[in-house]
């Protein structure tokens, strides 16, 4: 092989700097070229990049963000923007693309597979953990500990004035942030999709109503609401009117926002990154169109394309754990 | 003296169980009963109290919070209120009260002045740092290290993206917060009522936009504007707008919110905590209607109208060593 | 059931208090009255107990440490001491015991066994996740959180001054934190019990001392070696000077210690902890000698000898991609 | 002026990378060439240096250690060292030397002023606090933070074993670190050069034993000794064996090392170090042979004699109510 290329794309998350620093590490250990590319895609478009050294990939392990910074790109969209990819590519002599991100990063895979003949891997990467044929997605760890740190202080506050809290935590569409941070914070009510399909939220307004009511009467002192982000009309401000106005419950609104994307990555994520990215290098030899995952403690090659379409669905267990509990 | 009481009234903040935890201990040394009062004023109407003892405060300096809860009470404005706490310190031979507290706590201890003889000492705890005849306040240090924490953390997505965000901060009508916080984490851009004038916003947004323009020019890697809450009309959304609509300029907002309040307090604001108490339990033998305070390494009393009525600028050093750096 | 008794037993572990709220919660659900016994087995022989309610748990999810207390006891390798333990479960018409702790705590229920014929439900808390059964242990996560956050910071220094370290980390006789912390803070060396046998300590250090003279050839500006506690014949002071005499290599030592033990408990901690402590008063219905486990993502009940006496090898994984990493 | 150099040196602390960080800014701005030497004195002697811009300071001012890395420097004490670092001087045409370290590193300017004509500076910075003419240096508040919440999370052990522990801090031979970590953490004794001369020892420990010895008959649950590093004969383990010979006081010893400097700066070190770097690049137009410090709010300037040959006692009030609180 002559060269690999490396991109972050898409949502940064902590981890990402642990995966490029382990590919470079491995690339060099078997001799091969390691080129990133900035901004994502938009680096292979505007063949902007840097050949990558074990020296400048040592110290990163620890950092959040991404040395090779990270970017949407609608120009990935276009036909055009995929063959501007592929001629940098080419021009390269790039072998393998190892593309660190999530859904939309390996959506740009899935489109520039047909007009290129090297090797295309995926490192699952996001604080989301909405993709499937894998456990955990690189980020989710050190986000859901970061919020779940952030609602122990707002805990605090809670405590000393008795006080419902309506905070809004990250994961687009789904629910893994917003249960394992609920249950880890001893929320009294986790709200997101998987528990409230949206034909049903009038229904649970009246059941989270209740439940405040019921806890305010026994002298519980504070009550805690996560509420996954896109889910309720009008966020945690429309929840928040909602409550004052039915059942005249007044209610403080804090929205964790992109804290949960930043900081030092924890042990689990930088080991997952690192045992991810090596593999990734591994496969880079011998596959294409496969994401590197890993479940029930295995490292595994899935299809890129079923992990980005599959839905994985939030861990049965904390869900059932969740209703015995509250 | 037979009895000393104890509120925390207002926002809590972290190191209010410190100083509690001092108080009890000191009067326990002194033989004083202890009386705390939940929820602030409101468990001096409601007589909602409890003796309080070593024991019960050993472990908690490092919690934040507060143990006898905190509450707002509208009720001090009123006649009513204020002659019905006063029974409630007569009924139990209290001879001294300590507000723990900031401005509006304060402001209750005036109005009780002259309908009780008893002792009137304010102990200031505000995250906001907006009283006079302390340079700090307890709470002050903790809110600045969390939030600058948390800027930190948007640091790393902002250079991913390369990135501007607009970051609210707490700190009620002063900038004490922002100033140190937007220092402290290399703020390109701090905007609080110091240095924007209700009547100067649109020379600000202007110079805002053009030191972004700047900025992005010289390749930049991210911008983040600190802003203080409660200044911006439409808060960081309005700003957020402005920029976009005057001049195409996209950025991302974050609140930080109620995690500047909460928190295990800093060893800074233990041990100002720890001070301030132990001397307001000595200035209660002799004097009333003192708040205690430390200013240039020295403990101090002063009038608590005083601290209440004055304002306290923010320090010129940091104002004058940001214009420097920006 | 009329009750049952729980206890936290051994070396203390992050996430043991949430295990204890979780059993309350359950029992509180069940109908099942829930008595805490204080400081591991030996409360079992005083009678020094608690009867626990949801409100004395609600607030401990995030707090280190555990409610209970915990202890060694030795009288439990008595008879006497067996047979004191019986008949204060008798008294209180205990049909079931859950034991949260380690390997030691373990044995105790099995001495127990033979005498009791209430049921014995394990759930495995120790920060060295030595136990058979299950993938981790409760205190595991937050134990190699908190080596790696305090191995970032000493590695400021060795940076700083391009020093040697060896840093000392707990896990009594297996690697599973040094071989996690070592990968984590990308340590240039990981000499634990599963690298290093008895016999080839010489070897090992001839390796070391050559990899130590390589870096440092290369300017490569610091080397952290992570130790595994009772490793090295004279513990890390005994490697420091064999560097010093073998090859003049000036290193620094530090250990880090019982701050491993303590802490508030990472997220994967509450979250595990909470659903071994839910299944565990299932089971307790039904089983006896069982041990609550998580492996590869599912919960399951083993039998209590077993995850005691069978060893647990650190992840292969990690294993191999320390060797390809350094 | 033409070209101002810098140097870290002796121990690193947190925040000389926020003074580095702030001195280049500042000669960007007055249009002076910054040129950084790297370890010290000895970059100065071996003419290893590079060129600091702007673009390389702006995303340190978080980061712990020091971009210029540090050392001890004993050629400094030799004229052949001092005139090597003249003649580096010299050739390079800098006007002005800025010296970020401590006690050590000032005497290293003492050295060089007879021989050197252009101007120096110091700007205080160790974690040990133990430099005269300011408040606090630059690592400090970072290190006490650290080591409160190192305290902390043993102080969970502590609670569930009821045990005594011997926990060592830094401080070099000054009592800054442990007076203020100690009462930050509620110690139940601190044991310092302040408060326990050499030939009271014996003493010390006799009244030690007792306080002990109270605590546990009250069921007091923890016992925890923040010892001064450099103070007790054989160090906490010499204090360890005496407490167990002469008392049969079984007790737990952890030495918080290296973590204390290292981490991220507090928000007070990052203004701090701001400040006084700042204020160096201006005084470096006007004098030489002083150290920049803060005392009671006020940046000011001192004769670099003085801040190193005075001592610097620990504040009073601390002392006064540890005494009273324990």
């Amino acid at each position: 092989m002559d060269s690999l290329a490396i991109i972050t794309s898409g949502g940064d998350a902590p981890g990402m700097n642990a995966a490029i620093r382990a590919i470079v590490l491995s690339c060099h250990k078997k001799g091969i070229e390691c080129i990133g590319f900035y901004h994502g895609y938009n680096g292979l478009i505007d063949d902007d990049y840097q050949t990558l050294t074990p020296d400048m990939v040592r110290p990163i392990m620890q950092y959040g963000g991404t040395i090779l910074k990270s970017a949407r790109c609608p120009q990935m969209h276009t036909d055009e923007g995929v063959k501007s990819v592929v001629k940098t590519l080419q021009r390269h002599n790039i072998k393998a693309l190892v593309v660190i991100g999530g859904d939309g990063s390996f959506r740009g895979m899935m489109a520039l597979q047909p007009h290129w003949t090297g090797r295309l891997i995926g490192v699952p990467a996001t604080i989301d953990n909405d993709l499937a044929c894998t456990d955990s997605t690189i980020g989710f760890s050190t986000a859901v500990n970061t919020a779940t740190q952030a609602i122990d202080k707002i805990r605090d506050t809670a405590n000393a004035f008795e006080r419902v809290f309506i905070v809004e935590v990250m994961g687009r569409h789904s629910g893994h942030i917003a249960f394992n941070v609920g249950l880890a914070t001893a929320a009294e009510s986790i709200l997101s999709f998987e528990n409230c399909p949206a034909q049903d939220l009038a229904q649970v307004k009246q059941t989270l109503i209740e439940q405040i009511q019921t806890k305010q009467q026994n002298n519980h002192s504070s009550f805690v609401i996560v509420l996954a982000e896109n889910l309720w009309p009008g966020g945690p401000q429309g929840l928040q009117q909602a409550l004052h106005r039915e059942a005249h419950i007044d209610s403080a609104v804090c929205v964790l926002g992109y804290i949960q994307r930043g900081g030092s990555p924890s042990t689990e994520d930088r080991i997952l990154a690192t045992e991810l990215a090596m593999e990734a290098v591994e496969a880079a030899f011998t596959e294409s169109g496969v994401m590197i995952g890993k479940e029930q403690g295995r490292i595994k090659r899935s299809c890129i394309i079923g992990a980005t379409e599959q839905s994985k669905p939030v861990d049965q267990a904390i869900h059932s754990v969740y209703k015995l509990l509250t």
